[in-house]
């Protein structure tokens, strides 16, 4: 092994290749991940700061049969991006390779390396006038080639689609270190397999990102973010219609919140001053980009509430009056998670079931819990515009949060999971596999499809050293 | 062989096998492709009906290791669906399986099968109120199954992308013979390989194409169309960007004609009135898909034009009165092909460049073929929204179109191509590669994507029945 790390400290330099030799050097950031769900030990943490270095760095550790665990900003939530315990494998740390490499107005893309925090390229490309409208909450730590390589959702999917739909073209170093030029920007290049579909939400395991050319769009001239309360999910999935039919794709986020998730936020930060939420058992966060004032966003905004009031589907809204206001009620929206730990453990969920059939998933899942579990609460908030909930299980009132994860989360996962198969949803939506949901794959995945992937793993990572015993099991 | 033809016949029944053996059929619909540069010669048309009848053929089939070519509406421009001329191939035709399975609503998704026409699916979203918007010029022949497995563009894709951006699940039969289920219609779901885009656009290769779920639109309250006469292609590429900052996500449809090309069609089709064209080397046909009203998709129109001929990126224009005018401007540029071919015959190109380059990538790829073939008559029309131009090459005024072909096509292609190259382009923009242009791969593909599509085609077609010689060389 020390043959391996002094190559690889000739290739990335002695200050790139961290390991646990030196005891003053603590690689737990590396190592541990974000929920700390799991704590492993790598035999190196290696920087490197281009893709030659990244493609000899995988060459040299293909040769000594060394495992890869490639590594954004270490903010996923499926234990995808960090060594297993065994102190032999190295985590390829992407976030020296952090440069925008170009932006091109005219064709409205821009070329990034996969080490690139995801709010610098906002801001890159607001700098510019323009648009990159993936947004979630980690966005200010987490790296584009995470993104990328869980093919990461966030709250503008309704309009822009996931991470997959904002890339036009990558630059990838395969399993044997090869180099794949595919930075094209191009919007239509139909010449052969898309291979950069394949590469996006495998989450390193077939090869590793290491720049991207990503989609970019005209800045809207306003958003306007509206919150109503709704009777009921039937009547949030009404309202979601009447608003892509009102405000067509000016329509960029649709978020839905029970009552006991807001009543959570109110609890625990009564100072965000949470609206219209003890009369309503939903409420939704609506937002409108318009291109081309804030006068004309206001009027669509004001005939989409009137038609849903008119149609029973909203009971009272608010329209925020200032980005003040807006950023005031997106925040409580973000702040759920928060709330919820502040409660105490829970049992989180991150599923997607088509939009239509959400009312009657809701409505059956929450009986069969309350009939398992008399008492549990459930934390039931996500982006309703694209069928995805985080449907979270907290613990009856005054329970203990260990004792209860311990009793109950697999028999809960598989409860509210094979509640996902019945209704054709998915068990993952946005947050991707890992290590945590691997297992579960052969259960709930179609066996075709997962025999499927096995054969394109093995045709493109015949030694399995990328990121092995992630997504597949 | 009698054999597999006899089990054939038991799977689908007899009328659905056809085979020369009747000397009263003829089969030359299936086995000569739509531009008649290719006649093949099938074992056997097998015509199923049913997913599972797919299934049984091609295990049928690869148990007697005889190979598939799958074909839908046999409209496609690249040799993708036609066998070859050994007489040992079958035809798989899938137009029976034809079925609208579902549509639903609140989902905003369609569950089709792949032998359904592509009117078809757009006349049934529209009787419920919504929009499919794939549109291509021979929407009313091919099928969804044959868009999907090219990936189909058409003029919509500025808003709506190519058909890949508009699937969101698959049912596909594999090389052996197994069903992968995966008909969800979710918009988020990150379990594992993307493994819907890897069929998409394989051509058939990787395994085959029985249904999918699309996603369905709001139908707009309006569409305008637009004519603009622009003094140069870069002033073209200005006004995509002022239409891109004005109309926002309502531009919907973005296509460049050169003089030449409305020239033919004003020579072969003088009722069709050509606008502007005289005074101008490009017109540029705008469409404006407006949620809202006529009234206001027409103020916004006039916003963008005033702006365009302000900053001198229009030189004159003309904005549809009624549906009949639009469809009128539509007629124009969808005759170009059909005056193209009324003047003789000519080279094709179907290349992507990016948006940013194309100006120079015309200027100096006009300058190169003339400078080598005096007189060389350039029809350049296309996407330019999608970067997409089809620049095609005729002969010099009163040059003998065949002996320009046997002289000049591949010579032309090879400078096209290697300017294509030069300029981060795709020697396929919308077509796909079929066997035409498989040969091209090898050359203007990039060598470690090339093998990487080689690895997951002996992975998922290890017998190489499935279009063989089609996509890979």
């Amino acid at each position: 092994m020390n043959t391996l790390i002094s190559t690889l400290r000739g290739i990335c330099g002695d200050a790139h290749v961290l390991t646990h030799d030196d005891p003053t050097t603590d690689l737990s950031a590396w190592e541990q991940d974000w929920r700390k769900r799991s704590r492993g030990q790598a035999l190196a943490v290696v920087r490197p700061a281009s893709t030659a270095e990244v493609a000899a760095v995988v060459k040299a550790c293909a040769a000594a049969s060394t495992s890869i665990v490639p590594q954004g900003g270490n903010t996923g939530l499926v234990v995808g991006s960090v060594p297993d315990d065994t102190g032999t494998q190295i985590v390829l740390s992407m976030t020296r390779m952090n440069a925008v490499r170009a932006i091109d107005k005219d064709n409205l893309t821009m070329t990034v390396e996969a080490g690139c925090v995801l709010q610098n390229l906002q801001d890159a490309a607001e700098k510019e006038g323009l648009l990159f409208p993936l947004s979630l909450a980690a966005e200010g730590s987490c790296t584009i080639g995470g993104n990328l390589g869980t093919n990461a959702g966030g709250t503008q999917v309704v309009r822009y689609g996931n991470t997959r739909d904002l890339c036009l073209g990558l630059e990838v170093v395969t399993a044997s270190g090869e180099v794949w030029h595919g930075l094209t920007g191009l919007r239509k290049d139909n010449t052969g397999y898309d291979l950069r579909h394949l590469m996006i939400g495998s989450e390193g395991t077939l090869g590793i990102i290491t720049a991207a050319a990503m989609k970019l769009y005209p800045l809207p001239a306003v958003q306007l973010t509206a919150w109503a309360a709704v009777p009921s999910m039937a009547a949030a999935v009404q309202l979601l219609g009447l608003a892509h039919q009102k405000l067509g794709p000016g329509l960029t986020g649709f978020e839905v919140m029970g009552q006991f998730a807001l009543g959570l936020v109110d609890k625990h930060y009564p100072q965000l001053r949470v609206p219209l939420f003890k009369e309503a058992p939903w409420c939704v966060l609506l937002e409108n980009s318009d291109s081309e004032s804030e006068t004309h966003a206001r009027g669509q905004f004001e005939a989409l509430l009137e038609a849903a009031m008119e149609a029973g589907c909203v009971s009272d809204a608010v329209v925020a009056e200032n980005i003040g206001q807006a950023r005031g009620l997106w925040h409580i929206r973000e702040s759920i998670p928060l709330a919820q730990a502040e409660e105490g453990l829970n049992i989180k969920h991150d599923i997607s079931i088509p939009v239509s059939r959400i009312p009657a998933f809701v409505q059956e899942t929450d009986a069969l819990l309350l009939q398992h579990i008399p008492g549990v609460r459930l934390v039931n908030f996500g982006h309703l515009g694209d069928g995805n909930l985080h449907y979270n299980v907290q613990a009856p009132q005054g329970a203990d949060g260990k004792a209860f994860l311990r009793d109950w989360e697999e028999r809960v996962n598989t409860l509210v999971f094979d509640q996902v198969a019945r209704f054709n949803g998915s068990i993952s939506a946005e947050h991707g596999v890992g290590e945590l949901k691997a297992g579960k794959l052969p259960h709930y995945k179609d066996a075709t499809a997962l025999a499927m992937m096995h054969a394109i793993k093995r045709a493109l990572d015949p030694q399995n050293i990328l990121n092995p015993r992630k997504v597949l099991p």
